[in-house]
């Protein structure tokens, strides 16, 4: 591993993006995306991932220059068509019009379909924090997760952002609906480590702990096994609804993970009675811990302390990788 | 077991709420309530939890006269005190009024703090979908979970309501953050039975699937492990901080379930491309099944089967309660 700045990571997936048919304003909104994504410790979404979204460039997957098209704005619901724009430019520019919106009304909701990958959805989130929102954000993916009762993938892990503002450290949950990404199935298995809870089934149908063997089946763990099985479905059944955009199955059924399907709720409330938020983080973290990591954390704590270590110390990086984007 | 009609179950339970000073309006709705939950197959919501309720409105916990006040309406954002009358009255009010709303403004967000048990959640997602509507609801709990990283029982179970209209029956996913309910370990625990997965944690610190064990250390599994620990908790913290009501911690400390917090959200869009939720629908139903129950069904398909089967039979009642409530 070596060590990066930010500006050093950000400068550098600016200069690859600005040769790739970026505008001057959608390479610095995706590279500031990219390298935060890195800094925050989200290692998968930030230069790990960078490579693969030149490739889906280059591929046609995402079109660089496409803009997203307002369809329709009914009071405090707003359709766009994101004509397969880069999906943080997209991601951002839909967070930002329910921000705005709920600015006047209290609470809007943003339905963007055609769209691609947003990368980390905590992103969004901690823009909407940022601007004093309650945020709330979900995407649908290529299946793969199989429905309860089911051993085939018929369900993505569908990414839920809820993100509430506070002073000192927003709180933000960005969480996928299996168990395990395939990141970190991938992570463990090059480490040849078993996961600390099971993560799947193995080929006889039962649960396991080896990555390997979760990979072979295909047949990841929902959280809450029939429970993040139904509301894996639920979001999907939302945002092709409310966008008319890709589910899953269309998605699937493409064969590639592109087109997808988003919403972006905010919420404004000017008072957000932040000393009952202080409460119940206090109340949490006051129970005896389980001895494991010795650790009671609220959703973004750990991000806001990975990020801080790294902008002093600098980003670690794959030196290979790293090599490999600055020759892009 | 026997067999009770609806309209007997509700007209018994209609009668008992018309002798605990509940108006004719009031006591016509929660008995619908209560008899539909055990029609749906609800039954710890429905028949067998009718005496708890009537208990907590002779000790105060549930104030019969009590009407909800509207305390604030700012575009789509809306506030009530439910002043500790019956919980479903107060969130039948308040899913209806965001009913209104989104019909007007597309999307609405109605709090309410002060309220009380809402008994099925799932309730109000039928509620908003007969009107057409998307329907989310959550509510907060008395801590009965320990956070991720902790062993005391520091968060709700919060239940999370999803709902969407489909013809031919509405999609309502209606789930608590429990990976299974104190109603379902105790169910298991008076059949003898072992919970088909890991439900919780023994007191050496082992997950367990005995439920006698895990009522011992309280310490319920929330679904997905860290994943529902954080979910339930920004839940708790959205209800908050959006109603200026009682958290978790509040209701915990108080010592009694009573005067929690509730959130209402619905979205009205005329067209919510019906033919691609079949789709959907048809998608999932698509995958080999895993030969377990040979089934794979969409969040309230279940429901819409028990409540066939229940109105062609009658409504299964344990004689006891039965005789129990109609003595009150």
């Amino acid at each position: 591993m070596m060590q990066i700045s930010h500006q050093q990571l950000k400068s550098t997936f600016e200069n690859v993006l600005l040769k790739t048919n970026f505008s001057a304003v959608k390479a610095a909104l995706c590279s500031k995306i990219f390298a935060d994504n890195s800094l925050d410790g989200v290692y998968s979404h930030g230069l790990n991932r960078f490579p693969v979204f030149i490739e889906h460039i280059k591929s046609g997957l995402i079109i660089p220059e496409a803009e997203p098209e307002l369809l329709s704005e009914n009071g405090s619901l707003c359709h766009y068509d994101g004509h397969f724009a880069p999906g943080m430019y997209n991601a951002t520019i839909a967070m930002q019009k329910a921000i705005d919106m709920a600015k006047i009304n209290g609470i809007a909701c943003i339905s963007i379909k055609n769209t691609n990958h947003w990368m980390r959805g905590g992103t969004y989130g901690w823009q909407a924090a940022n601007a004093g929102c309650i945020g709330i954000c979900f995407t649908n993916t290529i299946a793969n997760m199989p429905p309860w009762g089911g051993k085939e993938p018929r369900l993505g892990n569908n990414p839920l952002v809820i993100a509430v503002p506070k002073a000192g450290g927003h709180l933000v949950l960005d969480m996928a609906m299996s168990q395990y990404s395939y990141g970190k199935l991938q992570e463990h298995e090059l480490n040849h480590e078993q996961l600390p809870f099971a993560g799947g089934y193995d080929t006889i149908g039962n649960l396991t702990t080896d990555p390997q063997k979760i990979k072979q089946t295909q047949r990841a763990l929902p959280i809450g096994l029939w429970k993040g099985s139904g509301l894996s479905f639920m979001l999907d059944v939302l945002l092709t609804a409310l966008s008319g955009g890709k589910s899953t199955s269309e998605i699937t059924t493409s064969g590639k993970e592109s087109g997808v399907s988003q919403t972006f709720i905010a919420i404004y409330q000017p008072d957000l009675h932040q000393s009952l938020i202080e409460q119940i983080i206090d109340f949490t973290k006051s129970s005896a811990t389980d001895g494991n990591d010795g650790k009671i954390r609220y959703p973004g704590e750990k991000t806001l302390i990975t990020r801080n270590k790294n902008l002093m110390e600098g980003i670690p990086v794959d030196p290979k990788i790293w090599e490999q984007v600055c020759r892009l």
